[in-house]
C-alpha cells in the first residue's frame, strides 16, 4: 500500500506563487504516487485570527478553489477541512498530557514569540501547544510523510516524541512517527524583495491575480537599484526577478546566459520583466481559467465530500486511541 | 428557572468522608433546589493518572456508586463521564485561543507545581492548561454555581476571564460567567493528623470501608502524645478525634463539654473514640446497604442516561459557539 502523506494550508489568504513553487506543484506531483489527505487547517488559523474569523471562514472556499485550479484531484486526495474533524480536538487533549510545558517553550518558533512579545500581550496556550495540536492532525490519519520547510522540522519532532512516548505508555504501537519531507525550493522572496512573500505584507503574486494585476506586480519588481542604464552592469543576487526566473522559468541553460549578460551590462530590466511576464502569464493563464469555472457549490460538495471521508479515519484512530488509554465505553 | 450547578470528582479512587462532608451532603441538598450536573472527570484525572488509566477506569463507577449511597439521584441529578462528552475537547481548543500562557502560569497551584519540578520532570501542557479544560466543563451546560474549595478560586477566575474575553471577541452573550459556592467546611483532616485525608496518603476513611476497617480507622486516630493516662490534660487542637467530632457529631452542645471536660483531664481516648466510632458507623450503616444493593448494570445505565443528556446540552453549546465564532459549516 503507498504511504500516507499530510499536508495542508491555513486559510488565512488565497494561495500565491510561493505556496504553488514551495508545495502546491508538489502536492500535484505526489497524489499519484502516494495517499495524500490535504488539511484546510481553520482551526489552527484561528491560533492567531481568533479576532478574525470572518477572514478564516471565507478563505477555505478560495484555498480549495485554489487546490483544483492547481491540479490537485479530488478523487485522488482527500482535501478535507479542520474544524469538521472533531476527533482532532479529543486527540489534541489526550496529547497535552504526554509533552511538558518545557518542551513545547523550546520550540524554536515559540521561543522567538516568547522572547518578542511583552508579558501582558504574551503568547496564548493555542500558539505554545499547537505543536500537539498538529500531532493530533498527523496521527489521527496516520501519515507517514509530511511535506514541511525547514522551520518545522521541529514541529514534526515534538509529534514523534508524542507518539513514542503515547505507544510506551500505552504499551501500543497504533500511531505512527511521521518523516519530514523537506521541499528543494526555498522561500519565494517577496516582489519587494525585502522578504518571504506573504500575504500580510502584500508582496505576494496570487495564483487568482488577473493579468493585468500580474504584469503590473512584476513590473513593479525590486531589481538592481544601481542598474540604471541598460549598459550598466547589473545584480543577480537580490533580484527579484532572477529569484522568479529561478524558480519559473524552464530553460535553466538560456538563464545563465542571461545572468551572465545582465552581470557584464546590456541587459534592461523591462526585458527581464516581459520575459518573467510571459513565463508566469502563461504558467497562471490556464489555472486562473480552470479557477473561475469552479462553482462555489462544487467546491463545498468536495470539501463536504473529503472531510466525511477523513472523518471516517480519524474516528477509527481515535477508537483505538481510546481502547489503549482504556477509556470506558459506554454505549450510548 | 433554577439556576444550573457543575459540580464532580475526579475518579482516583472511592470517596471518603473529607468528600462526604466537603461536598457530597451538600449535593443532595443542592439536588431539590438547582439543575445540577455531576461530571465524573475521568479525563481531568488522566492529566496526572496518564500512566495508569486502569485506576481511572475501575473508578469511575465506584464514584458513582459512592454518590448513588449517599443519596445523590440520577431523577434530579445529571450524573455523566466527561470522556462520552467529545464537545468539551473541541470547546478546550477554541477557548486555548482566548489565555495567554503567563495567565495559566499565575495560577497558583500550577506556579507551585512549577516551583517544585525540576525542568526534566517539568509539568505537562495538559496540567498548564487544566483550567482551560474546566472553562469548558463549566460553560459547556451554562453552569452558573461551580462548588468549589477556596484553592480552586483561580480556576473560576480563568474560566470567568475567557467567558468575557469570548463574548467581546465574537459579539455574543451565549457563554456566562460562574459563580463560585464556597462550600462552609474546611478541608478533613486525614486519620494520622498529618494532612487532608486522601487515599494516596493511606488515611482516608471511605464510605465503602467495612465496619470493622472504620472502626481499626477510628481506633487508630492520631490524638494527643501527651496525653498518657486518662486524667492528663490533652489538647483539642490537632486532635483527630475532636476534628472529626466536630465534623459529624450532632450534638454540638455535648460537644462543648466534652472538649472542656478532656482538656481538664478525666476523659480517656477510647471513649471518645467509641463514640465517634458510633456516630461514624450510624452515618455509613445506611450508606453502605444501599452501595451494596446497587449493581454494576445499574451504575452503567445510570452513567448512559446522564451522559446522553449531558452530550445533548453541549452539542447544543457547541453549535452556538461554533456559530459565534463563524466556523464554516457544511452538512456531510
Amino acid at each position: 500500500m503507498s504511504k500516507t502523506v499530510l499536508t495542508g494550508d491555513r486559510p488565512t489568504g488565497h494561495l500565491h506563487l510561493g505556496h504553488y513553487i514551495g508545495s502546491l506543484k508538489n502536492r500535484v506531483a505526489l497524489q499519484d504516487e502516494y495517499n495524500c489527505f490535504i488539511m484546510i487547517a481553520d482551526v489552527q488559523a484561528l491560533s492567531d485570527n481568533f479576532d478574525n474569523p470572518e477572514k478564516v471562514r471565507a478563505n477555505v472556499v478560495e484555498v480549495c478553489k485554489d487546490y483544483l485550479a492547481v491540479g490537485i484531484n479530488p478523487e485522488k486526495c482527500t482535501i478535507f477541512i479542520q474544524s469538521l474533524i472533531p476527533e482532532l480536538f479529543e486527540l489534541t487533549v489526550y496529547y497535552l498530557n504526554l509533552v511538558s510545558v518545557s518542551r513545547l517553550e523550546r520550540n524554536p518558533t515559540v521561543k522567538a514569540e516568547l522572547q518578542q512579545k511583552s508579558f501582558s500581550e504574551s503568547v496564548t496556550a493555542g500558539f505554545l501547544t499547537y505543536p500537539v495540536s498538529q500531532a493530533a492532525d498527523i496521527t489521527a490519519f496516520k501519515a507517514q510523510l509530511v511535506p514541511v520547510g525547514e522551520d518545522q522540522l521541529p514541529v514534526i519532532e515534538v509529534s514523534n516524541e508524542i507518539v513514542r512516548r503515547f505507544n510506551r505508555v500505552y504499551k501500543t504501537d497504533i500511531l505512527l512517527e511521521a518523516e519530514a519531507m523537506l521541499g528543494n525550493v526555498g522561500r519565494l522572496v517577496g516582489i519587494d524583495g525585502k522578504a518571504k512573500a506573504s500575504k500580510s505584507l502584500n508582496n505576494a503574486i496570487f495564483m487568482s491575480d488577473p493579468s493585468d494585476v500580474l504584469k503590473q506586480k512584476v513590473y513593479s519588481m525590486y531589481t538592481d537599484p544601481n542598474h540604471v542604464k541598460m549598459s550598466d552592469p547589473g545584480m543577480v543576487e537580490g533580484n527579484v526577478v532572477f529569484a522568479y526566473l529561478d524558480a519559473f522559468y524552464e530553460d535553466k541553460e538560456e538563464l545563465v546566459s542571461l545572468k551572465a549578460q545582465y552581470r557584464k551590462g546590456g541587459l534592461g530590466d523591462t526585458t527581464l520583466k516581459s520575459l518573467l511576464n510571459g513565463t508566469l502569464q502563461n504558467l497562471l493563464d490556464p489555472i486562473r481559467e480552470k479557477r473561475e469555472s469552479i462553482s462555489g457549490a462544487t467546491v463545498l460538495d468536495i470539501l463536504a465530500n473529503g472531510s466525511k471521508k477523513a472523518r471516517k479515519i480519524a474516528q477509527q484512530t481515535l477508537l483505538e486511541v481510546r481502547e489503549a488509554i482504556g477509556l470506558i465505553d459506554i454505549a450510548q
